[in-house]
């Protein structure tokens, strides 16, 4: 195992292509700004989610503006040329914050969470969109609303940015007048509505685990149901290559950020969708770029014909596992599969 | 108000059909056998949704299958020759069994409910099955699974069926043999696989409400989000339309049977999406029946291109009040909208 770790080191300074020379832009998801070093370690181009929870964390008034631009700041200048992908707050669900997060709610996954909460509580909504605006005057930011169930929160997420900007320039304060606006599609209503949603914004960011979820009406959490929770599943799939196909026809673009774009074996799936770009903890990268430059795209596009046919989720993973056991009988074992 | 009411009533013993002859089947939703004379009092041709929890709820142990033989068995009884749906236990969400529901999960919406607890709680799925089977032999009985996410799930459900019926063939117990078997559509999966799970089944029912709360990522007990649950978000109507689709595709039929169809103006967008069976509370039934009766099919195409064309909810509530104003404006001010 340990050989394994130290063989994938070597493609950490390599280009991410396929075999066939499909370009593939491998991101990192952070937490903390202290993680980038490690994501650039592992040849990350780039920043693909910065969750800003951790402003929020472990102290018992929100963050100030002032705060929060420098932390921001900081990263973006460290990892300048590439960009970084910064989320708005994405509280609940799982993930919660002192006098924020609601107490009584029977299941907060569907509640007053993440981008709901900030469109609930506009003054540190504001805040935010300052400090991350800010920011972007130091490097390439983009800017990401998490949890968008439609065209109308859309909307409302973009006239307050407006409104912010708007002071912004009246104070005389430099941000990114070009700054990419993109949702994360991750609720079920967003993938019925990726043609509409996708002519509102510059780029989608795919949150596979929420997505998965909703769609599935699994808790991921809930050890009772995890049995159902299933990245292969037949309506996952479809879901996935909706967005991807919505988001081509509109011209934007559309990444992966959620944790299946770290397994290889779903890697070349989502590739073989279109999506090109792909953000993930540090620590899949390697692993996910070796895989890339063996693989030849036309593979890619029988594989994903022959899983799009099934019906089961079974089915879907003995034709993965078959894949994989054909093109990487090497590599299967240390992927735990 | 009052005046209305009468007025309403009128209505019961009419023929549910629109003015230009379009035939719609108005059945009821009950909780209790005991609901039965009101819903047929209503005008209501069978029983298009019984929830059996009653049988499970306020007691200590679960009901025997002689117990449960028999209150199905009279309920079949009074309503024949007109059809009765059964549906399997449905517990967990917002409705919880002494003893079967878990106490520990943190969204139980998204948890170990519904069928997933039939079929982890195999010996009382059986006794369920055994119990509506041998209710077939008395009347017109539809068997319904509910929160069904995928195509394994179908069958897992149909094999344990299989093989209780052939306990019942061996054992010499009458049933119905061509007992019609369907699913719920109330999980965003089913919807993305309704083609796929229309080949598996005999008939959808589309649960309106979860579907909305499912595909929203909105509980729909929850105050702080209940601006966001609509069902005229457009994704809800795609959805519904989808699934329709993928039923006439098949050959199947399709009954909506959540809140939704008991709300007149949604009832004509249902109508003009091809649901001509609507299950309902039995007091909504006279209400959406006089509606019906003064429209005209080609008014609700035009309607349901006018509002799927729309990619906000207020746009479409906007269409919708239009509408009723133009077409029922006496009828408008009763309705609360
Ligand atoms: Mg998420
Ligand atoms: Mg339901």
């Amino acid at each position: 195992y340990e050989f394994y770790q130290q063989h994938l080191q070597t493609f950490c300074a390599l280009p991410a292509c396929t075999a066939d020379g499909v370009k593939v832009t491998l991101q990192a998801n952070i937490e903390l700004p202290d993680e980038a070093d490690i994501a650039l370690k592992n040849g990350a181009t780039g920043i693909g989610l910065l969750r800003t929870e951790f402003m929020y964390m472990a102290r018992s008034t929100p963050p100030s503006e002032q705060d929060q631009f420098e932390g921001y700041k900081a990263l973006v200048e460290k990892i300048h040329p590439s960009p970084v992908t910064i989320r708005t707050l994405d509280v609940g669900g799982d993930k919660f914050v002192q006098d924020l997060s609601l107490q009584d709610e029977a299941n907060p996954a569907m509640g007053l969470r993440s981008i709901r909460l900030s469109l609930h509580e506009k003054h540190l909504f504001r805040i935010q969109l300052r400090a991350i605006l800010r920011a972007s005057a130091y490097g390439r930011v983009r800017l990401l609303f998490p949890m968008i169930s439609g065209v109308a929160e859309v909307r409302a997420c973009r006239k307050i940015l407006a409104e912010v900007m708007d002071e912004l320039r009246k104070e005389h304060v430099a941000f990114d007048e070009n700054l990419p606006v993109g949702i994360m599609i991750e609720t079920p209503s967003a993938v019925f509505l990726a043609d509409l949603l996708a002519r509102e914004v510059d780029f989608f960011s795919v949150g596979t685990n929420d997505l998965i979820q909703y769609c599935l009406a699994v808790d991921r959490s809930n050890e009772h149901v995890a049995y159902l929770y299933d990245p292969c599943h037949p309506a996952i799939l479809r879901a996935l290559k909706t967005i991807s196909d919505a988001a081509r026809q509109a011209g934007i673009s559309a990444s992966i950020c959620g944790e299946m774009a770290a397994e290889p074996m779903y890697s070349l799936v989502l590739l073989a969708m279109g999506y090109t770009d792909m953000s993930m903890n540090s620590c899949g990268l390697s692993r996910v770029k070796k895989i890339m430059r063996q693989w030849h795209s036309a593979d890619g596009h029988a594989l994903l014909e022959q899983i799009l046919s099934r019906s089961t989720a079974t089915q879907i993973a003995a034709d993965l596992r078959q894949t994989v056991l054909r093109h990487f009988p090497d590599d299967m074992q240390e992927w735990e599969i």
